[in-house]
């Protein structure tokens, strides 16, 4: 057996199969930073919300700011196809399951309003937060000059999986060097989980990098299609990609891993990866404060020939607030997660997330395998 | 320990435990190809239906046809074992489960009446469509010429396990090489999982090699005696063998992954594994124009001493219309495996088939590691 | 992390994670033999009943001879210390489950009776059937020499772990050298897992070695005190020993792998593993003839101060001959062992079970990792 | 894929993922020796209890001395920040699931009374026992002179992760070289999983190490931080820590192996992968006498932002005379552990921990993989 085989296979990794090991050194967590920078934007913390109509809104992207973080407004979602976005998030909301991804495919068929993308850029804005909008390759090179004019500070350009080269007969692959010179303002790109894309974009002059095909709890990629890389190995790839760039250029470009957190301990794992930031989707529409009021759904769910992924109910867990900084009595890592990172850093004695880059992992089998004897009380 | 052990053991996979990397290039889906050949015969989609009695009759086949597949009709089952099979099945489907298997062996005695088999043949070319028939090795010799007289465009040799060389004392093993001077149509083979076998079959002239041991949802041979390889590492010895056998001969031998199949990600699974198409039972079972309606069960099932498989309700999932090419609002994976197919080559930079086969997977953990944190609204 | 380990592990495997893979050649199941010799003794197939007191009776002893395999009574069991057995075997499996390793532990604290031992070889012998009889170490010196007097074809001798080398104060170590000089009968010693033991113990003249710790479903020693190695690596350690053995002295010494079968398929995978036969106790506590009526318990279970193992409910399935022969309507592996056997042998172009030795196996995910998608119907 | 990672990754193991493999020579049980020195004490038996509130009261500390072991008592828990605990206790455990770890941090938020510190040394000492008090690193220097004052015989310094090297603001690190010539009493240190660290803590001149981050029943420090390292995997590098030092100095550093135990075969294998001794916290909060009543939770638990850990209903199952040295009629390893350790140090030929050491382990499925066909009859 194996004498012959047509290609081979080498193991990834989840979040769920590793664990961070400590330091040599330990620090206390009140003298760690949290600081990302990408392009000459820096946050206090390294976590942004999705582009997702669940979880981010003009509202939520204010609140995000206000918290030292970044929410990322879908611009091809909702809130530029409708009006009042606001009675089509009720209608989806209380759909029954059952039929609720035909009436996302009829919900998200109405087109796009571009003057609408201009209107909710300026109501970012208004409220004083940095405003990201996130569009799709075929829309972004005709729609996000007016987003940037209306005041934008940042362009994602994202899809589940983005390369430098992308061919079609219906329109002329976007060029990313071509827009980033046309934008001035810090580009983002993604998704893809290679080394070798993901040199190849940072290339393009992009200013970050998505990280992530397929991970995330709203998606069902790898059902529909087989595709996907686990996040510690896709992170650890595109990390790779960081580092040799930026040694041969000087130019830093920030790895963000954009989905599939359960737990603080998730974004923990993603960060000694070698990711600068994160991107959280369903943890964001747990928050009070989210458009979904406790349900969110994947931006692949709506496309009207091959679905993938659904509306999947995610509760409340608490306020934005409690959810990024605590204090919180939850013990099962969804609350806090700038807390958990601190902590984590401090365990792995690293001051920075540069620092933390240096930190050991190793493969662990799932937690469920040890100390699963007890029942917790009712 | 393992200083000395009797054997070294290698480590196999299954569909579950691969994902398929994106590639460095993306193509509208548009853009692809999804054309199979098998010796002289080219079909629109590289998707077979396997020889099973409750996924295709007659008229099935015909609708495969349609679809730009291929119908593969048993013609050791119930079609050419009574002349009207159609009750049969009503019985089969309405039998209580406790006891089916040993109604199954009682109805599967009934002897093969050989002038059944021209007329399903004709039944089938009558509509206009592509004929192919499957036969038991035992049989093939003496069956399949009245078979092709009556207008089959391809002779399917199947058993459980088939190899060039099988000895036994009732009847001469059967010999592919005269089998194939003898009928002038393409004849394809299996199964088998190892590139020795599929080499020395390839080597007898046949024109396209099944792949599969032991994986299908209707059967239990990994249970029963303990024999089978996963499809992945199956089929990436069977394409190892069809290349070393392309390089020295420039003949191509079609590699058919059959049985396994749960979604169209397991289908794309395979095509990256380096088949050139897949057979599938249970999911063409599910259509509703199957004549199992709702019900499958294994060939070897029937077997009077030791059947291995069961009869499984599978239910109807939708038209073969929707199974094959969508438009669908299922998000699981299990419609729409042509649209699927497309967007996995898209994504790869796939424009064929062949060129899909250069696309790379890795071991990854299944899906339900990552993401399973939500539960589904009700 | 791993740079300093204080030892290193190697893997280990067991049935569920392992397949037999088909071979080059294939054969008719009727041209194969199932023979297995120990010592001077030949059987018809290589199939022995455990020493356990819900399998082995008198009675089913002579059973298994009919059937060409062979049943093992536990000298030291209920046999031998009850004149009446089988009105203890009664109260043992009324009794309810809480407290019966308690009752297990009374019942079994009662003196064996040497006397009976003879006289249960003697209703053995009266029956025809050839006679096995099991010890633990501690007691084989004193009693088995009466026990061959008695008509005894086989002594067997059996704990958990068993050495050729045992340190104790309160007795001298068995020297199994002295007891095979001293019985002139085949000798079965176990059980073992290693290399080195089995060819310790194959150097002091056995003519059968048991193989396995730990894996059956009647014991719990991996829970109580961590001790296992898993059946497919342990058989392939003592085979390894076997054949360098073998190789050296021209003596060939039989290797049973005992313990931790459920189906046909593991029985497979123990010879494919190396097993010149396989020793099965609850799939025996399940046929009708059994004096455990549905009913099965370890011997290790009665130990007073550390129990290890339980009395499970196994139910009943159906014939011995129906278990070992069929014909069956089972579809799940757990009936028609030998023709199981026979069908597999054929698939791997096995003869008899010294050429079945050569053929492979692969690490394959369980079987539930494919084909779970549909469920069975009611 | 893997050409390029940002950093390696090694596979690490849990207790669920190995087996004990037994030795060439075995000795009777009675002959083993399970004694334990930690600088100039001896133990009779390698177990400790874990300074947990709900496991170690002064009166829980007297009885683990008569069994031969050793129960630490936290300085920093309850019996020190109030006169009467004992109310507290029963408010703990009376208090629902829901809101528990809210009252927890408000409980655990009275100040330490060092004078109480003393008077529970004293308690314990009163009864003729040894006295291990435990406190975290920032206490320390402050607190455990007054304990060892008092009688302390042993003073534990424990924290989640601890290193020789921790930087702060508000407080100096703990120099452990001074605290050591200090107190003159042996120092245990902990917690901490690699081979570095140990070494580094093994050099400030420690008498014991306590081995072990996030496993424990009553800890989520992997679901909150995402960092642990399973028990063997921590052992195996610690000890390899001791063995280079031991061999370089000549002087021994007992390695004691913290959380994460259910059953005895647990505590076997912490043995054999090279700890001296192991600390549970769990299995002891579940006997008759412990404080908990049949309740446990962490001491990370009651953290006042970020609580890692939750109070968990662990049930009482027997006294603690039975826990450790049955006997028993449990047969799932939950009780007589040292009668389950000498077993164990028998099967592998041990006659003292020491020669333990050298026993062999391999990676095994865990046990539900074999044997788990049969149910338990109820």
């Amino acid at each position: 057996m194996g004498r012959r085989l047509f290609k081979e296979l080498e193991r990834s990794y989840g979040f769920d199969e590793v664990a961070i090991v400590p330091g040599q050194v330990t620090i206390n967590p009140e003298l760690t930073s949290t600081k990302m920078t990408i392009g000459d934007l820096d946050f206090e913390i390294p976590i942004m919300a999705s582009a997702m109509d669940g979880a981010v809104s003009p509202g939520f992207a204010s609140y995000m700011h206000e918290m030292g973080g970044l929410g990322v407004l879908n611009a091809e979602g909702l809130y530029s196809r409708y009006e009042d976005p606001y009675s089509v998030l009720e209608e989806i909301i209380s759909h029954p399951q059952e039929t609720v991804t035909e009436f996302l495919q009829k919900v998200y068929s109405e087109p796009i309003r571009e003057e609408l993308i201009g209107q909710r850029v300026r109501e970012i804005k208004n409220t004083g937060a940095t405003c990201a909008v996130s569009f799709t390759p075929q829309n972004t090179k005709r729609m996000s000059p007016a987003a940037v004019e209306a005041g934008a500070d940042m362009v994602v350009v994202q899809s589940t999986v983005t390369t430098a080269r992308h061919m079609s007969n219906s329109y002329r692959g976007l060029v990313f060097s071509e827009l980033i010179d046309a934008l001035k303002v810090p580009v983002i790109v993604g998704n893809c989980v290679t080394y070798e894309v993901a040199l190849e974009l940072m290339e393009t002059g992009i200013d970050g990098l998505l990280v992530g095909v397929g991970p995330g709890a709203a998606c069902t990629t790898r059902e529909v299609v087989g595709v996907g890389v686990p996040q510690v190995t896709a992170t650890l790839q595109c990390a790779a990609a960081r580092e040799d760039y930026f040694r041969r250029t000087g130019r830093y470009v920030s790895v963000i891993t954009d989905g599939g957190f359960r737990t603080g301990g998730d974004i923990c794992k993603a960060m000694v990866s070698g990711a600068d930031g994160v991107m959280l989707g369903t943890p964001f529409a747990q928050a009070n404060e989210a458009p979904g009021q406790g349900f969110n759904w994947g931006m692949a769910n709506p496309h009207p020939e091959l679905p993938r992924g659904t509306r999947i109910s995610v509760g409340t867990k608490g306020s934005l607030k409690e959810i990024l900084y605590g204090p919180t009595s939850k013990t099962d890592g969804t609350q806090n997660f700038v807390g958990a990172l601190r902590v984590m850093m401090g365990m792995c004695g690293a001051y920075t997330i540069r620092d933390l880059h240096k930190a050991e992992m190793v493969i662990a089998p799932s937690i469920k395998t040890e100390g699963k004897f007890f029942q917790m009380s009712r």
